[in-house]
């Protein structure tokens, strides 16, 4: 269906980004894979962009020759999404790393999709400035982000990169540049197009700018690390938090286990491993009385429903310490095991501890460690299958019925397959079990009015 | 390409919904037309739907014998987009109006499409929460709502309606059924459905559940009334409001000749209307002092960039004369001229004077008096053409030549058609403009795979 890319080809890219077209050894392994590396595939040529207008004209020579075309930005995503699992063109949106403009009157960023999410934070922290969304891996593009609609952990009061996206230039699979959205932030103007491509994973268009909402940076920010007895005290606690008419900006439950691993990875201690589960709170606001307010009400509450203490964190130290052990949580768990695989569910909040639960009798009932930790205050979970040693066939086999088994609960929970980390190839099958028929045709179809060709990102999501 | 409702369909139509088939006569004026009443067609067979399975009857039924379909909530809309312009059946969902449920762990409330937005209201404050939401226009339904993104007064705090819908309910053209979205708070499973179905205006599916956010209800909220002596003076304190740190609930702007026909239109004064233009202000928080903090730092920062005071609207009363007054204008101008037209373009909120003071020198160009009020706060702007009295010929070539100015200079500034009204039937050519060919022809396409044979609310949209 697709062709291969030919010597003639090569030259054509050549002559479209001059010393910018890679091939064979000039390809680093790492490009072969994503950061899981449960998906594998080598690119025949990578190419290194930095307008639209190359994206454009790449596109439209990959169309023409029928050649198949992945975007990848750092690589950092787990299901396999920017994996080049059909050989092809494998376009590297790193070089397009600017901020073009701060617009402070609409209080706005636009930016070109290659920029990592710590470089955009680091950005507009320097002007005063918050970009909301906040997901663990900092080193992500945001074009990446994009992509897979990632949420993060600010994402109880913030919302999800989608509620700050106002704008995208993408290419199509054509060629043709699209302009979507604009500064505005209201719009009745036609079909969104723009939450289409939010989250489609680099199926239906390449993102090559965005324009982001920002707002003031809050004054003032604390967190509480709150232990309790179990996880079903903790993870019972959040409604009720959510419900007591304070917003916290981050609920994160963690559990010991997993902040002994951390505390192993980062050769650092956590300011307490003691207890057999965690929620990590912040609060943020323009005054010191109005988060100091919110965080006794929180905290108060908390001590009621059980909690055992309220370590406050109010130090630069001890908030870096903690918040860089939540972000290593994905590390550490990796480090603790020769292979893992990953489901990051989410479920209605008031779910969530039957479900971690649920993961433990799994757990036990196939035989594999299943240690998790989330994003407790909307629902989403992060949940990592362990191989621990195992061979092929044995872990092949009790992965597949740990998800199994996990998707189903899901399923019948009214969760849905991913909150934040996609579908990419590894979660397909779940995602056509979640969805069914009619919604996935749906999608095919929307896929084709985009990509007549099927050339971008072939055999991902749909 | 359609056909005519015969005897037959009439029939098995009463065999779905026996009692709720009314025909000729028996439709009353009302469903010819919208608010505005710019649009204008005869609904050959009007239905009261009660279910989800009989939307999918009709929707199947329909769909096999080639009948277009217009959905219609209250009719409160002002571009023609639930007026049945191919005759056909009009599918009236205004019996489908009950609450389904109140989750509170998860914090939403699932609606039928029928409700009415005040009706919603009363009932979330009732159970001490909020619908955030809070489009002028009070006896809309929720699904009229959902078909527009409707935006409202609190979008600058809180968000449109598409950030408040968690999931829906649909009914495809082709009857089948579809649910989109969870109750979770975030999602990355495939390509958003749900966020296309919303403000496509009844084009692609038809609504027929939705699971909405809500919060607590705010404990304090407090408005202000800020005159100041000219509009661009009003207008450009918005940006500086917006970046001052504090966050208020809603940014209104408002000019002394649209009070003036508020108070006429409902006998009642305003608190102050001796300066030309105004700033309606609200703010809210948990804590009576967190508020005033927010409230106060504005009225200091207005006084300093000219306001001439600051009115307190800080009494039940006051609030509710205040509030009503402003949700009475589009009526109060309705009543001040024979017949109007409107555009609600949308422009980044830095260049909302520019705007205005453009639609003034429109005005005096075509010889037309243009009254308008806004939502300063997210640029969204309600800009009224009033006919006065003109023949047709005059009226017709006069709003067509402003509408072609002012959407043109709404292009340039880097604007869109519309922010919360849609583009019905009205406005289609404008967003050929906006937009250009290419978007078009992807909404086509995604209209296509939803909607094979076209018989959902033709014509509209795309």
């Amino acid at each position: 269906m697709f062709n291969k890319v030919a010597q003639s080809d090569i030259k054509a890219l050549e002559s479209i980004l001059p010393g910018r077209v890679f091939k064979g050894d000039e390809i680093n392994e790492d490009y072969y894979h994503d950061e899981l590396g449960t998906a594998y595939g080598i690119p025949e040529v990578l190419v290194k962009v930095l307008t639209t207008e190359e994206v454009s004209h790449i596109m439209q020579y990959a169309n023409e020759h029928l050649i198949p075309v992945v975007v990848r930005g750092s690589g950092t995503g787990l299901v396999g999404g920017s994996v080049a699992t059909n050989g092809g063109i494998m376009l590297d949106t790193t070089l397009m790393n600017k901020v073009l403009e701060l617009d402070e009157k609409n209080m706005t960023v636009t930016v070109q999709p290659g920029i990592l999410l710590m470089e955009l934070a680091a950005y507009c922290n320097d002007h005063g400035y918050q970009y909301c969304p906040d997901p663990g891996e900092k080193s992500a593009t945001i074009g990446g982000n994009i992509s897979t609609n990632a949420g993060g952990m600010r994402a109880v009061k913030y919302g999800v990169t989608r509620d700050a996206v106002r704008a995208l230039t993408v290419v199509r699979p054509t060629g043709e540049i699209l302009h979507l959205g604009s500064k505005v932030v209201k719009n009745s103007s036609g079909y969104s197009l723009k939450d289409l491509i939010i989250g489609s994973e680099g199926t239906l268009a390449v993102v090559t700018e965005a324009i982001l909402k920002i707002i003031p940076k809050p004054e003032y920010a604390i967190s509480t690390l709150i232990p309790f007895n179990s996880m079903a005290e903790a993870i019972s606690a959040v409604p009720k938090i959510i419900g007591a008419k304070v917003t916290p900006v981050a609920v994160e439950y963690m559990s010991q286990d997993v902040i002994l691993f951390a505390e192993e990875y980062l050769g650092k201690k956590f300011p307490t491993h003691d207890s057999d589960a965690y929620l990590l709170l912040t609060f943020d606001g323009n005054t010191k009385e109005a988060v100091t307010h919110d965080m006794e009400t929180i905290a108060d509450l908390c001590l009621e429903l059980g909690a055992l203490d309220v370590y406050m964190i109010d130090t630069e130290e001890r908030s870096t310490s903690v918040w860089s052990a939540r972000s290593a949580f994905l590390e550490a768990i990796k480090g603790s095991t020769d292979l893992m695989d990953e489901c990051d569910v989410v479920v209605p909040r008031s779910l969530v501890a039957d479900f971690i639960l649920y993961t433990h009798e799994v757990a036990e009932k196939v035989g594999l460690r299943i240690p998790s930790f989330g994003h407790a205050g909307d629902g989403n979970l992060h949940i990592y299958l362990c191989r621990d040693g195992k061979n092929d066939e044995e872990w092949n086999e009790k992965k597949e019925k740990a998800f199994d088994l996990m998707y189903k609960k899901s399923r019948e929970m009214g969760g849905l397959v991913s909150g934040e980390h996609g579908i990419g190839l590894d979660k397909k099958e779940y995602l056509y079990e979640v969805l069914g028929k009619e919604q996935i045709e749906i999608m095919k179809g929307i896929k084709k009015v985009f990509d007549p060709n099927g050339i971008l990102n072939p055999g991902k999501v749909v």
